[in-house]
């Protein structure tokens, strides 16, 4: 027997507990005495809080609580600067922002409570643009700043002055870019509750269990230890839930009030109003090419929006500002990027971390230039495609990359060669493909400079293993992929891995799951961990089989003999050996793996942050109706390379998923804000791409074989959501002739292009 | 700053959260949908069941399962004999024994359900006292032995018939010890429920959380990997929450049925009828000293009752049979025990595990021949005390002993040299002084050939610590015993080591709180893991201040440079640099210590059994009322050598706790059994020492300090529940020159004796 699943498509070890309905989501948690939360938000986008009274609130039977910012904590939260208060106190600064808290026996009875927290407002006047903030004459969104400047990127490479000048084309173009709600089908949740000696316990749902706690700890003025976090099933993140919103906060800030445990579950609209949504960006990019399309200089500016508080933006602008450099062998490159605050709601983390705009600008613009010079754009993405083994103009080590066979297999799939601008008319209705291409990280050092990972086994009587980690499973395989590489390392079945989700008590210290790192920080930690585990089961039954442990082998649930399978014992024979015996214990290990990377330098910008570098492409073609403007996506092939595809059903789900989301972006999702505040925020109006709404989608896989990845493997499908828009735009244009450099191409703006494009033809 | 606490008084780390109610015990926890269990149990001794009809009980609104023996778990349990089922078929064996398990959407349902089922019994002649087991045409309890004799001990070392032969003295008689409720706070109480995997999960009061997951897995025939048992908060356990009742396996059972989690707590009849209370013992010991009062040869016969099923109560037997010799240098001595079978509720752990029994008799056999000898009694023991250093007549090998001090301390206390055998008379009542002494095991190997503990800690941020072990804490403090090593060897405030409770997910493997084996098993562990954190910390610290690791030493909460300790980096500020690093992890560490001790001879039964061996004395001042027979301890003084006192208040505290438990069974509790079935199974009829029925409880520390224990630690205090009833017994007959040997000492029993005496006087 070979028990290993490692390559081979298996359902997620966690998929039955949430089809039976089993999964614990953190709003299925019911402890006896919960409260149950509710948050009173700002209606006005910026306004001076001239009165709170929760009089009227507390007298309500059933209230137990109401917290506002006057009395809530004074520690502000962020990740860049720490600026934001778990409650407003005396300034709101977007419609939305918490204003006060309460917790009541009841879900309804809080939700009234709310009704009767007067709050007197005096409005302001927003800013709710980058335009109107960054005016001279601006207000300052937050006091003590110099201006409404959050962060601010500047760096040079090469000389790209010169570049340009010897450029045979130069193109100059803005894109904008909007926000995307992460649209997870479980809104935010937890429970918060006082354990036996006063320790604050949280049950939420979230991407990282060790931030929350940090942060719960600090915000709260508890030392960490006197807290205590636990992933209660997350029913998907998508960046949304590494630490951006304060629903766990404000649950644990309720808890501790009260005593109580207290329940607090987002509705989908109070969702949309307490998430941040991804980074919006205008982006101005030019580009220097050669006759042949190679790109040899590269200056971009940027307009981010953070929204009224900065949360991980700049972190987020910071990839928008420099990731896509990495993917071309091109070394002049410029970049000054600004993130602006604005009276709006706050922006931050999202699938693809600033990847998405900048590479929706880059790919529509070598797509453009390509046209200009006559070339085909596939042949300028591979030109450019940076080779394996190269260092980028960042310092990033290219260990592996599988770029030009992702476009390779893209172009296969959708008949590039054959099918592109043939503009195949049916009525009024023309049909174009597009292509585009993405790189992405598998792990980031800058959060700390570490970006390891520890992984703890216990193996059991019965030879079963017990997985401790703290990288969170939130739907995208963490769970499964963990089993995988110990079932593998161990030869057993993978049901005889059990992962324990993330609990700050028990679990080893982790950073979660975020910038595609639990792959190769956790899978390669898994590996470490498994084969000491391994290494105790092979000198267990080397003593009592009398034979040098290089004599002996994992195999079938067993160690036997490599000479002779026969001669075996079980690893819940040598399990129980390894306990009861003199000296015994129960068999216990951990490995712990952290990337050789580096911290990038602070003033330079210079460093190989990642481990490795995820690739991918993706092909579409599109269906323009002329006569409404409706854009209708026909085909989509997306390939990925993640270097090894540990479980390939698990990366196309992924990778299907992130196409979906990003074709939801380019065609169909937008926020809809009115003087500030957010109208749309249901499923209703906030439109995500039904399934009629999607072709049938298709994906493929590209295996690099990382050096530094767990069996070659990298982070999987995160690039997925990188290529898709501009893949998009450039088939509208491909199809129609106009090009949409303004998301989402919706059918009036397309309308309204083409209506453009006729006037200039009469002209 | 030294923060250490050890040996010094400090109050259990786990107290706050009892007083304030905040401990999670079983019957705390409530989980959504939860239903609750109630068991129908025999009201005969034996009977065949005819027929069970469940259907009128399913048909109740709100019964969710029935279970019977006929569909219930056909794999039986217990330690030495697999013989009990956890519903009984076909027969019941002892009134009480569970016949079926409801669970019900209410415990009033569940009640009420019970009433519905229908049973027939076939009542059968019961077998109510060992005698009746064992006449050779007794019908045979359990089928397919060959009479109802359970377990068998007999050995003999030495010479004793020469021994006799040449004894001065030669001294026989039989004693009668009765079974004691173990009379903890908390009845047995447990939740199963099905986790999101489908695992079987189970929070329950017990003394070894990893025993009760390996029955449960053996008995519901699950992979111990599919069942998660966590320890709730265990309010008390004195052995009877080993493993020796069926309220976690019926509990875990009904969650499997129902697949809805599952509350059954014992009210305290059920608690009477349900649990294992101590093993009722005839004892024959024959005695043979020279005219010193030097111990020539020991002669003993045991009858041990273990009622329906041998449970523990083999393993108690053996203890009786075997250890007080180990107390003595006697080498001539000869043992064979019986353990019958018969129709009365079982009997097994209790604390002292048979050593009780066995000193009851030997004490007063001591006190009778000492006064045969006109030696003091404390001068025989003092005479026959094994030394430190020497090996005992089973090869035990005894590293320290404070025997002689624990009686010293003791006679000291009661005044013994000037106040025995005065018999102070106020009207008619007169009062003496009695004095015994005891020894008991600190770890036993025989559980296993490992008789070890690891304990897991990690660091946290703040430079706090989580430790995890799953050695239970049972209100006898193994939480703050471990809290003040950790402390202690780190140098942090008690307050900065969390203990987490014991789950067979997260904790290491360990046997539990039982043969007085934590503070020497786990104590020891934690002391290794400590020093493992220790090492990683000052590592550190090294690297950072550019010092060798020798040079530095961790003090008040920081490592700091032994010689220059103003240079010094806070735990917290190492735990950071430790994870936030190139090859960073947070610091985890486990320690696992096992005895150096042996398994006993199969055969001969010799054996180093223990790593360590604690010892006791004491001594009591008793008032009997001539005139109606009562016995009033006036005074009591237990001393007890636990090796070193690492929190002496604790000590204390469980001295004076044992004490009391000794005094109950000695004068007030006795479980009363009509036609075989218990009929004072309440605390308003089985009457427990009340406070104003104890004199103000003394005790005294003797610290040993064994080469084995951490810090010359043994186990505290259970060895102070050993001296107790012969100290009264010879007390007794110090004041009134009766001699009682059939416990409980009641006043029938006592004014009896008198009565007698008086007729043989004037005979």
């Amino acid at each position: 027997m070979n028990a290993s699943t490692l390559g081979t498509s298996v359902p997620q070890v966690n998929a039955r507990s949430k089809v039976l309905g089993r999964a614990q989501y953190a709003g299925d948690i019911k402890l006896a005495g919960m409260l149950h939360g509710k948050v009173l938000r700002s209606p006005h986008p910026h306004a001076r809080i001239v009165r709170i009274d929760a009089t009227p609130a507390l007298a309500l039977p059933g209230v137990k609580a109401v917290v506002t910012g006057a009395d809530g904590p004074q520690v502000p939260w962020g990740v860049h600067h720490k600026e934001r208060l778990t409650l407003a106190r005396d300034v709101v600064r977007f419609a939305g922002e918490e204003v006060a808290a309460v917790a009541a026996t009841s879900e309804e009875t809080a939700r009234d409570a709310l009704d009767l927290i007067e709050v007197e407002y005096e409005e302001l006047p927003a800013l709710l643009t980058p335009e109107q903030a960054l005016e001279p004459q601006a207000s300052r969104i937050h006091p003590g700043r110099d201006d409404n400047i959050a962060h601010q990127i500047r760096f040079e490479r090469g000389d790209v002055d010169a570049a340009f000048a010897r450029a045979h084309l130069v193109h100059e173009a803005t894109y904008t870019t909007h926000s995307q709600y992460p649209g997870y089908m479980e809104p935010m949740a937890s429970v918060a509750a006082i354990d036996a000696d006063g320790r604050l316990q949280v049950w939420t749902s979230t991407q990282s269990a060790f931030l929350v706690r940090a942060r719960l700890a600090a915000v709260l003025e508890l030392p960490v230890s006197r807290v205590r976090v636990i992933q209660a099933t997350t029913g998907g993140g998508f960046g949304g839930k590494i630490i951006e919103d304060a629903n766990s906060l404000i649950a644990g800030l309720l808890a501790l009030r009260t005593g109580k445990p207290v329940r607090l579950v987002n509705n989908r609209l109070e969702d949309f109003l307490a998430c941040a949504t991804s980074v919006p960006e205008h982006i101005t990019l030019k580009l220097g090419m050669d006759r042949e399309g190679c790109i040899l200089a590269k200056d971009v500016r940027i307009v981010a929006d953070c929204g009224a508080y900065s949360g991980l933006s700049a972190e987020v602008m910071h990839v928008s500002a420099m990731r896509s450099d990495n993917m071309h062998r091109n070394g002049n490159v410029r970049s000054h990027a600004t993130l602006v605050y604005t009276h709006t709601p706050p922006h931050g983390a999202f699938r693809g971390f600033g990847g998405t705009q900048m590479l929706f600008a880059l790919n529509s613009q070598i797509d453009a230039m390509a046209r200009q010079l006559d070339l085909d754009p596939l042949d300028v993405h591979r030109r450019n495609a940076i080779e394996r083994g190269a260092t980028s103009v960042h310092g990033w080590k290219i260990g592996s990359t599988g770029l030009v066979e992702c476009l390779a297999q893209c172009a296969d799939a959708i008949g590039w060669s054959t099918r592109r601008s043939r503009n195949a008319v049916h009525g009024a209705k023309r049909r174009g493909l597009g292509l585009a291409a993405a790189m992405h990280v598998s792990g980031n050092r800058t959060i700390g400079d570490w970006d390891g990972s520890t992984v703890m086994l216990k193996i059991n009587e019965d030879g079963r293993v017990v997985l401790h980690s703290s990288e969170a499973d939130m739907g995208q395989g963490a769970m499964t992929m963990l089993s995988q590489v110990v079932a593998h390392e161990l030869d057993i079945p993978l049901e005889h891995v059990h992962v324990v989700a993330p609990d700050t008590d028990s679990s080893p210290w982790c950073i979660g799951s975020l910038a595609s790192r639990v792959t190769m920080a956790a899978g390669n930690a898994a590996i470490l961990a498994a084969r000491a585990a391994r290494g105790k089961l092979l000198d267990q039954a080397a003593s009592m089989l009398q034979l040098p442990a290089e004599a002996l082998k994992c195999a079938g649930g067993a160690v036997c003999v490599a000479d002779a399978p026969q001669r075996s014992l079980t690893l819940a024979e040598l399990a129980r050996a390894h306990l009861w015996r003199h000296g015994g214990e129960g068999i216990q290990v951990s490995g712990s793996w952290d990337a050789r990377t580096d911290m990038f330098d602070k003033t330079t910008l210079m460093g190989n942050i990642a481990p490795a570098y995820s690739f991918a492409a993706q092909a579409v073609e599109v269906e323009v109706d002329t006569e409404t403007g409706q854009v209708t996506l026909v085909d989509s092939f997306v390939s990925d390379d993640c270097g090894k595809a540990l479980n390939p059903q698990a990366v196309h789900g992924q990778s299907n998923g992130a196409a979906a989301q990003a074709i939801g972006w380019t065609l169909y999702e937008q926020l809809q804000l009115d003087a500030g505040r957010i109208v749309n925020g249901n499923f209703a109006d906030y439109t995500m791409p039904s399934p009629d709404a999607l072709p049938m989608l298709r994906s493929g896989i590209v295996e690099s074989n990382d050096p530094n990845g767990p069996y070659g493997a990298k982070g999987a499908s995160e690039t997925a959501i990188l290529p898709g828009p501009a893949a998009i735009a450039n088939a509208v244009f491909d199809a129609v002739g106009v090009r949409i450099r303004d998301l989402p191409i919706t059918p009036e703006k397309v309308l309204a292009a083409l209506r453009r494009r006729e006037e200039s033809r009469h002209a």
